[in-house]
């Protein structure tokens, strides 16, 4: 398959690159490296990728951020920000994508463990996870093509331990090989419209 | 109890506001009608309508709409139609709302079953219900002085029937009195960081 991963150069995007390109062509998108140059928060920005890329087999999303900070300091503005990245970010990478992506082929996008159990500060990555998570049961009733959309959620990943562990009490790391598992499994399996949990 | 109910004059505020207004005194808020006049989707005047309501003890909010038709057809500002109404304006109604509701206080917020059981040309109001429920279960860890917050997700409301029930196939009408139902449990019952199901 031709496999256009956007994220590629993030904590768990080098490791879905490092799986799928034992047996896929990878064309790498990223906001600062890769082949092609992507801000997801720009609709522009995304639909000149599709066009630089060409048809693809699967679009698989490891990027997208949202605010992180404590409920009481979240002013409007903050809520916006994964708005326009993590959640239309990956909305619009669908809704723009579809052109480009082969008929049966599939999208496959990001969320996290917080959409359904949250920790302090988290209010927004919260939303956002669970924006997409509900987007992808939608869109996957209303694909056309044979198109397929899954999520795959994962709680906090091994690689980010020592970046976010404090802000995760009691949260144990989830094994790299395992997150990219659920990858795997959207890309490569016949499912569509799934919330593929990786949360132990 | 002081109850600020916004959407007052909806299908569920109006039934909403005859129950709790039997042992509760109502203070009603809505875009064309009742004690307040209020666009959700616009900060300044949610700010605007808590400075007129004074402290309350409790915030019903069943007001906010999104996009609805067909997934293809779908444009970016569509989205965003939802995300600044029922989703960022429920939102708000919490965040800028928690220095007029008294110290354990509640606020109740309302999605509906389509987070979970999507219909066709349902993908942006699924989005939105997600988002909301994900905020509700994240504001609740979060909010001080013991507010509480939960949301309650019907099912197709059988006042509905008329005018949606072509699009929810196999669905059948879930009576008011049970939906009502959710919201004196999240105002009279001590429950936080609920999503209050009434789809049976």
């Amino acid at each position: 398959m031709k496999i256009l991963l956007v994220g590629a150069s993030g904590t768990i995007g080098k490791t879905i690159d490092a799986e799928l390109s034992k047996r896929h062509e990878i064309i790498r998108a990223g906001r600062n490296s890769g082949d092609i140059r992507v801000d997801i928060s720009e609709a522009t920005s995304i639909e000149q990728m599709y066009q630089q890329a060409g048809k693809v087999d699967a679009v698989v999303c490891a990027a997208g951020n949202a605010y992180f900070g404590p409920f009481d300091q979240i002013r409007e503005e903050d809520w916006y920000i994964g708005i326009r990245s993590k959640m239309m970010g990956q909305i619009n990478l669908v809704m723009l994508g579809r052109d480009y992506v082969q008929d049966g082929g599939s999208f496959t996008l990001t969320t996290g463990i917080l959409a359904e159990d949250p920790i302090r500060q988290g209010a927004a990555l919260s939303m956002v996870n669970g924006a997409v998570n509900a987007f992808v049961r939608a869109a996957a009733i209303e694909l056309a093509k044979g198109q397929r959309i899954n999520v795959v959620s994962s709680g906090m990943v091994e690689d980010a331990v020592e970046k976010y562990g404090p802000y995760f009490p009691g949260h144990y790391p989830i094994p790299m090989w395992k997150v990219v598992s659920g990858y795997v499994r959207s890309v490569e399996g016949a499912g569509t419209g799934q919330v593929i949990r990786i949360y132990e």
